[in-house]
């Protein structure tokens, strides 16, 4: 097979070509016995659950168009081959954090993967009003293992610069972030959609100079600071969780970039879940502990986040910056404790940059978010989502003199309370 | 030629081994009336002048290891292809600001260009207290041009991609830099040198823990914040001059990197020849003006660039960063002047932190300056290098606080005048 041209799976096909692969076959037995589903319900790729009698896997198969949009978008399949050299990396990170990889075949795109069950997408949590405990240690361990080992705090600096290099090619989903994420929701860009009652704020937003200064600067920072490898979409989407445990998929977005960029956008997609919690609540107000609940994760996942960085700075700054020659083996163990500060702090920065230009994007771009979409009634909708702007725009703007979560998640209450439109 | 293994030239074998490429034929004439030297002076490499009856060209091949250090120390042969492309992108970028290229073959790690006559090395001109007209426009706007058009600001970004996995490669020149002017001048590394006089200044640098933190946050902005093509090595012995006209040479040590670190090397080191004038001055005191101009033409580097780099960002803003749909086409064009200023504003910031950094590793690390080395009085050279270093410090660390040129000149002249040793 691997030498056979490209061509799209299909259930049918699948046993037939997968079968003689034998570290699929080690996980799911006899392909004559195969049971295959396609159930991709992403935006991009096909994605099969094999069923055999010796266990389940994933097959995902990229297509060479945005499986949403159609044909008339195409879209390399080489983001397989991202996606794959980002999983490995994740799990020698962070192991256990992503699904195990079984097979790669660059030429027909695919991944064939663990089976993740009976976990579901965070997202779908987030609008059933489920809790996951210590969902945001994971989360916030995750960022600060795969980030500061994927960086050159950490890395051989030969072996960042050449993942920098192979990662520099994955340009055509970059290129959807920076457009889409940074640009088309501050002016009318042909593949925007918004709530209709949200039009006097968009047009208030669309003329905020500042606002469109700042997305701008963090653009900027996603397209040239590259600091580390990123997972590149890291949303509620991208997390599936069971009662016990917590993991991350779908890296194809990968990119070398500033690590405020995860972060933000993963704490962004909660901050929108809990403003979208009055369009899901069961009666009014009985989302409330809920909302707690939301933001207590956001807190954890920061906390985590810093408290995992600061030990791996103290334990394995093994890279060419911050070398311990000029610091600890001076006695000038003090000089690496500020310099990790100084770190954190613009981490920081960044986070909330990233964060508030997510708010923004999700709401007024091409790419939605379920807890706000799947709110049937469009001025609900609309009002969460504004705060959600609100919110956003602030964090953007403000995100040198906003110095501590207890700032941001006092702002989202505050926000919360308040009637927009 | 092309397919014969890498072999040093000699004075000997050029004219066999490169007279029958039509390109140097066409520039130097017969090969059979060459005349060639060779008259590498530099740290790395072999350099030939090629004397023919149609006139004269260089031919620069790269040695398999350091020239200055020897076989002990081997550096790729990959440095020539490196250069070639640098080369080729500064002429594309600001037309005649670098020597043109007539031939280059990979394999042999060669460069054959034009000859630049009757120019000399810049260093050279500030030792003997000459003047040259216009320089530090002509190096403002090579700065500007060079960098702006080989940024975000103004590439497809597909192409921007692809030239940031280009120069990742350059991995062994960028350590070069990586260790030697951001980290081995900080603590007693072994290839550092300086003058013994100068033993309690350096004990109280090395101790200055926030000295160390500004050059490593500056070490990792350099290491990660691919933000433009560098020349990577642009001080005074990287500029040839004759009384008309400004080139500038050697950018085998191109990479991505940020802006302010071209500038801020070259300020550098405008600033260090400022300082060892006393150290060549005919009778005291009979450098003053001399002193004067110098610090004229650091004003006009950065007043030259900024205003270049101000025409190209309304002039040739057509990269993927603050994009006009954004600002001017909404009637927001006060927004795009903000942002710039944004930009400038961080620009200058680093530019200040590599400036200072470059005057520290030029005296305590293990490449100097022969402004500094020819002062024989070893306790005036000492006195001369001392305010160097307590300049450098000065903008490293305060790098933010400190907002412009003239502040940044009162302060050399107000160290200019201290007795430190």
């Amino acid at each position: 097979m691997t030498t056979r041209k490209y061509e799209p799976l299909s259930p049918e096909t699948v046993a037939e070509r997968l079968g003689a692969i034998d570290a699929i076959r080690a996980r799911a037995g006899d392909p004559a016995a195969w049971s295959v589903r396609e159930v991709g319900d992403g935006n991009l790729n096909l994605v099969f659950i094999i069923d055999g009698p010796g266990g389940s896997v994933i097959a995902k198969q990229a297509l060479p168009y945005v499986r949403l949009v159609g044909e008339g978008w195409p879209l390399p399949l080489k983001r397989a081959f991202f996606e794959y050299n980002a999983l490995i990396r994740q799990e020698a990170r962070d192991p256990g954090s992503v699904p195990e990889v079984f097979h790669f075949d660059e030429e027909q795109a695919l991944v064939v993967m663990e089976f993740l069950s009976p976990h579901v997408i965070l997202r779908h949590s987030l609008m059933a009003g489920k809790r996951h405990a210590g969902l945001g240690g994971v989360l916030g361990r995750f960022c600060a293992r795969t980030l500061f080992r994927g960086s050159d705090l950490s890395m051989k600096t030969a072996d960042r610069k050449a993942d920098l290099a192979l990662f520099a090619g994955n340009v055509e989903l970059c290129d959807i972030t920076e457009n889409l994420v940074f640009s088309d929701p501050y002016f009318e860009a042909e593949m925007n959609r918004h709530t209709p009652q949200l039009d006097p704020i968009v047009a208030e937003l669309r003329a905020d100079i500042d606002l469109k200064i700042a997305a701008q600067h963090m653009k900027s920072a996603f397209a040239t600071n590259a600091e580390a490898m990123l997972h590149g979409d890291l949303h509620t989407g991208s997390v599936m969780v069971s009662d016990s445990e917590t993991r991350v998929i779908d890296p194809e977005f990968a990119t070398y970039g500033p690590m405020g960029f995860d972060i933000g956008m993963l704490i962004a997609n909660f901050l929108m879940a809990y403003f979208a919690q009055p369009g899901h609540a069961e009666t009014e107000g009985s989302r409330a502990d809920y909302q707690d609940w939301i933001l207590s994760v956001v807190d954890e996942i920061w906390s985590e986040f810093s408290t995992e960085f600061t030990r791996l700075w103290r334990e394995e700054r093994h890279g060419i910056l911050y070398e311990r020659a000029l610091f600890e083996d001076q006695g000038h163990d003090l000089g690496a404790e500020q310099a990790r500060l100084d770190r954190l702090a613009a981490i920081w920065r960044d986070t909330l940059g990233f964060c508030g230009i997510e708010m923004h994007r999700r709401t007024l771009g091409l790419a939605h978010i379920a807890e706000y979409d799947q709110i049937a009634d469009e001025a609900l909708r609309a009002q969460c989502e504004a705060r959600g702007l609100r919110l956003g725009r602030a964090l953007a703007v403000r995100r040198a003199t906003i110095t501590s979560m207890d700032e941001v998640l006092d702002l989202a209450r505050h926000i919360n309370q308040e009637t927009i439109l």
